[in-house]
């Protein structure tokens, strides 16, 4: 077996990446929910003064990567490389926010469980000697997703009570292998924050078929990405503060809770969906956030800087991702749902 | 500097992974090609007994590793994790046959350059300690891809000259950390063959507009990723075998050879293209092939047998990757080209 490998799917970081900063933008819509006042910049306009929704979104990607570098003391030019992605085909987003902040880049798609999936391929690079830094983002944004995998906005379709609002947002993250710098400079970064392990998804599929009730289509990965990193690592839920998942939504998390709970591990307590926390139900927005922007703006604005004020020691982030196409819905295929993890820890 | 990183966006690996075996599946369009008689299997038929070109990509996708892994003694519970991706939106053929492998999965987005990023991923992955082994995967499908980028095939659309056809075909590289072993069951492996470096893309954009002339999009990225390997690595192009790209086609390659030129580097004589050497001229497909099937399925049926046999000592490979989309294109946007590389070196 490896040296870095525990179990079947996690790993465990020889020389943990530090968590250097964040950047997070969001739309109106995830600024009036409770997290509001935690983003660092929020859009009056969902164009962003752009031409179309998508070279908002793009732009929103871009300088979410430009917050985060500004916050840590990183200039453009010492950026190692990028890691990230989108829902809009051909990741177009992620694609042309490299070329306007021309750094390495390594495109991913894991669907909305992007974040997570960055966060354990920039930590594997870190980790192991290739980069002394990276940045770790994913963007989504409600209107371009809307027309992309639904219907035109112009149609005004009522979402049935499942369905699930894409958070217009953009994450980004900065990994490095040293603590981060405090200098002279006016920076703001994370202390002591580490990804410590990282467990890799597989591909899980149950059945779902309905596109409007992703939070089914991915429970039961999110349910396997949990229970192999409990096993791997020899833990049970009450050893960690806190098992966060990307955008089951309410309902995906009650089917979680359900599906742990037939196998013996109690959640109940622990778990917390940013899809959840995103919105509050006064919005009345069905079943809450989803989106690869929805863990990464939660993750970014909110669960990091609790782990580095130490309100929370140890905290399993997961996202999870619903792997479907429009075409494959349309030819009768089932959605399958995979999750990453990453194991993020506050230094004692 | 970590301790792995020459220059700017390279990496030499300290533990270099060894290539254990290829898998490749193609059309007969492909077949009929001067490589035709390398390939593991070639389809009688486009959609290989399935009910749509999308599940056919995909069983390709799925056989092209239980080919691979069948060479080389893996059983598939054995595999630690696939890396790779595809043309198709939502990368729904490595997603679905991810599913159907039950394996650990990563996805990728890299247009066609996904097969380069999937090595240089995965000999991360294996040379950090992380995995024992790794499938590296990627796969397109002509009529797959004109219907989603083009036009529907019924329309019998005329191709322009500088336009390519993509490629049936997927292919699939085992890396691992060991020697492969070659016990008393009935294994083809490969025998001292090695991913040494790995040169990170970046975006590149020379404001080409035309999404029939993806050659030309992409001749630049592939320049400045050799032109990072040279200058990273203190190498020029007489110290290699071969540099070969993935899917430039006649008139990128020209371009390319332009392009290096400019700067006071040779490669001619050195370089080859996968998408020049997949089809003859008789065949008249225009600029010849593209696609991510088309280096993935030269690298395992023509490149890796070659470096094995001894007639290459060392490769640069390099994939390339047209970033844009049908809808950034409606957009008025111009076509970002993204190029990853490796080294890929026989023992001496």
């Amino acid at each position: 077996m490896p040296r870095k490998r525990m179990g079947e799917r996690t790993f465990a970081f020889k020389r943990p990446p530090y968590v250097w900063s964040s950047g997070s933008i969001v739309g109106d819509v995830e600024a009036a929910g409770p997290l509001g006042e935690k983003f660092d910049l929020v859009l009056e306009d969902d164009t962003w003064g752009e031409g179309s929704w998508e070279k908002a979104e793009c732009k929103m990607f871009e300088h979410a990567v430009r917050i985060a570098l500004e916050k840590c003391g990183l200039e453009t030019e010492q950026l190692q490389c990028m890691l990230g992605g989108d829902l809009l085909n051909q990741i177009v987003t992620a694609n042309y926010a490299a070329r306007q902040l021309d750094v390495p880049f390594l495109g991913l798609y894991g669907a909305c469980s992007t974040m997570a999936q960055a966060l354990l391929l920039g930590s594997v690079l870190i980790d192991g000697g290739f980069l002394g830094n990276a940045a770790c983002v994913s963007s989504s944004h409600f209107s371009t997703a809307e027309r992309q995998y639904r219907f035109p906005l112009e149609m005004g379709t009522v979402s049935p009570p499942t369905a699930q609002r894409t958070v217009t947002g953009a994450g980004c993250t900065v990994l490095g292998a040293q603590p981060p710098e405090s200098g002279g400079r006016n920076i703001t970064t994370y202390n002591g924050v580490r990804v410590k392990e990282a467990t890799l998804g597989k591909v899980v599929d149950m059945g779902i078929l309905d596109a409007a009730n992703m939070g089914a289509a991915m429970a039961p990965a999110a349910a396997s990405t949990i229970m192999a990193f409990l096993r791997d690592t020899n833990r049970t839920p009450d050893m960690l503060d806190a098992i966060i998942t990307g955008d089951l939504g309410v309902f995906g998390s009650e089917m979680l809770l359900e599906l742990c709970d037939d196998e013996g591990i109690k959640l109940a307590g622990k778990h917390h969906d940013c899809g959840v926390m995103v919105f509050s139900p006064d919005q009345k927005l069905n079943c809450g956030g989803s989106g690869c922007g929805c863990p990464a703006v939660v993750l970014n604005a909110h669960i990091l800087p609790r782990i580095s004020a130490g309100e929370w020691r140890q905290v399993l982030f997961l996202a999870t991702g619903a792997l479907m196409s429009p075409t494959t819905s349309l030819q009768g295929e089932s959605i399958p749902g995979i999750a990453h993890a990453v194991l993020i820890e506050k230094e004692s």
